[in-house]
């Protein structure tokens, strides 16, 4: 059956997203590919990086964007008929689970590996089409009795695993101290994450109004200021004072910009974990010896293993982590102007975009 | 009984050490405290930094330095009665072993750890007072049919542990790609360390003469050039002609510098590890994302846990790793001399200096 697919397509940094439509042949289907039809696209500050900043995408354009994808599967090629039907979040990195990175258990670094809306036409669409290993299908039932829709688990792709790949690859631990700076649609979930985890919750951003948003999940709410040693020296006594180790202290870069990043390096003490998860092409001046001082590490963090999806989306069903007050549902066909109010600022939640193309 | 200890104590930054003479009562040592007779000292960049850059010392001025220390116990507390008459490496870092990080593994940031030279006075002396935990002991009958002699070991304890630990740190496995920038004191025997476990060695250093020393161990030396580009060209080549991974990448700091750091950044590719082994106090501009785009990690090192310490000495005495032309021994006398000379860069070997007080 050929089905028409509907999309927005970026044809160059900074020109205006276009309408456009192609058809597609559901036999075409090989391998494990799979269609799905969205439910949801959310958007993520990577999209903008591909749109404003320039950065490359490795499909040449004209290409859809949008990697936050929840949606069904509605058509299969031979190895994944048994998708079809269900209900599935699509993670935003996919490795090919066959080359020797893969083989170690680094399937961030998979060179084979697919990102919607990077590698391919992603999820600004009617429909996109994935590979079906990896998807994370989600039950039905327990999405219903949830008060979670379909739509808003996109957002599970990246906004939310990223950080809880962030916090795996940290080790954190239950008593651990976590430090989130920025907080915002990473660094908000990354903070319920980390209490749900077990973890002493400290959330920094400039914008009171974020921090108001996870007040119920971080245990100390700081405002940055212009100096880092200030902030530091609230926490330290904040940690004294709760009997919280002044050491091991797991430190989230979730802002993506460089006085986020500033604050990180600067809070760094013995035996510390920084992991760096927000994207920004700046550089900060950093004395790279206090790592080894302190016997610290740094660590970054691309996407997520698509087999620690399922206790995410966990999570996410069993109220643990809320997605309810911070993302907001956009119809697709403002996608130009959701782009420009996140670009400016002007967006607080963390947009999804819902197909309507009619 | 009481013994003179003769030493060469620091009193101010940059002023002449100065010998000096304390009496001890062996019988005042509590604990598992002992006394060693020192065979031989190695002079490290750290006791420079104390000397020249005044970086604090934790216990006060004055103070006798250096912290490579090996020699014979020869008074113990009650405690560690079994430890005299033998042989020792005394480890740069000797944790306390009760504190929680010591619980967890953590030794290296053990607030309670020894540092000699540092905590208390070092070993640029006669003889030197230490605990007797985590003391490395030396099979005397393996020790004399090695060939190395019990001075020379003294470098075990900081330039040959600390590169090791940093090994450990980032897991080489066999079959890895290690590379290491600065091949003096410490990494000269990182790069004897990383062969000998079964990994491809590069070593990059601005000055030929040092690369030389090490052409046996390395399989590809690079002279650091103005272009960190043009570097890792040649180490991509290299590898591809090789048949060695592009990825995963375990990159050695061992220079201390600013330049060599710049280099070690930029090396930077997917799945790659940064040890920070060297110090210094400069800092340097990095693009911190990059961490995140590579799913890359960086890890400073502190030290050495004392129970790697004896895999090390194993390595020395089995001849895997060559002290022997890496080393030059100098009478503890021309102290001041050979601190001027490591400064002044005058040095190419690791000066051990032997106690002749006569």
């Amino acid at each position: 059956m050929t089905i028409e697919i509907h999309c927005w397509q970026m044809t160059a940094p900074n020109a205006p997203l276009e309408r456009s439509v192609r058809r597609f042949d559901e036999t075409s289907l090989e391998d494990d590919s799979v269609l799905v039809e969205v439910a949801g696209c959310g958007v993520c500050h990577t999209d903008l990086g591909f749109y404003y900043d320039g950065v490359r995408t490795r499909h040449e354009l004209p290409l859809t964007l949008g990697h936050e994808i929840s949606g069904r599967v509605v058509a299969a090629g031979p190895s994944s008929k048994a998708l079809v039907g269900r209900d599935v979040v699509v993670p935003a990195v996919i490795p090919c689970g066959e080359c020797e990175p893969c083989a170690r258990g680094r399937g961030a670094i998979c060179a084979k590996q697919f990102f919607p809306g990077n590698d391919d036409h992603g999820g600004f669409a009617s429909h996109v089409v994935v590979p079906g290993r990896g998807l994370c299908v989600v039950d039905s039932e327990a999405l219903a009795a949830s008060g979670v829709d379909l739509p808003m688990l996109s957002v599970i792709a990246d906004a939310v695993t990223t950080p809880y790949q962030a916090l795996l690859n940290a080790g954190l631990e239950e008593g651990d101290t976590a430090i989130f700076i920025g907080i915002g649609g990473v660094g908000a979930f990354g903070v319920q994450l980390a209490k749900a985890m077990g973890a002493h919750v400290v959330a920094i951003d400039v914008d009171e109004a974020r921090l108001e948003r996870v007040a119920a999940h971080a245990d100390l709410q700081l405002v940055a200021g212009d100096e880092p040693r200030a902030t530091k020296k609230a926490i330290r006594a904040w940690a004294e004072e709760a009997g919280h180790r002044p050491w091991g202290w797991k430190i989230f870069e979730t802002s993506g910009n460089a006085g986020g990043q500033n604050l990180a390096y600067s809070l760094l003490g013995y035996d510390a974990h920084l992991g760096v998860v927000g994207y920004t092409r700046d550089k900060i001046e950093v004395r790279m010896s206090n790592l080894m001082a302190f016997d610290a590490t740094m660590r970054g963090t691309w996407g997520c293993l698509p087999e620690h999806y399922p206790a995410v989306v966990d999570r996410v069903l069993d109220g643990s982590v809320t997605l309810d007050g911070f993302v907001e549902k956009r119809p697709m066909s403002e996608i130009n102007e959701v782009f420009g109010a996140v670009h400016a600022h002007e967006m607080t939640l963390r947009p999804i975009l819902l197909p309507d193309f009619g």
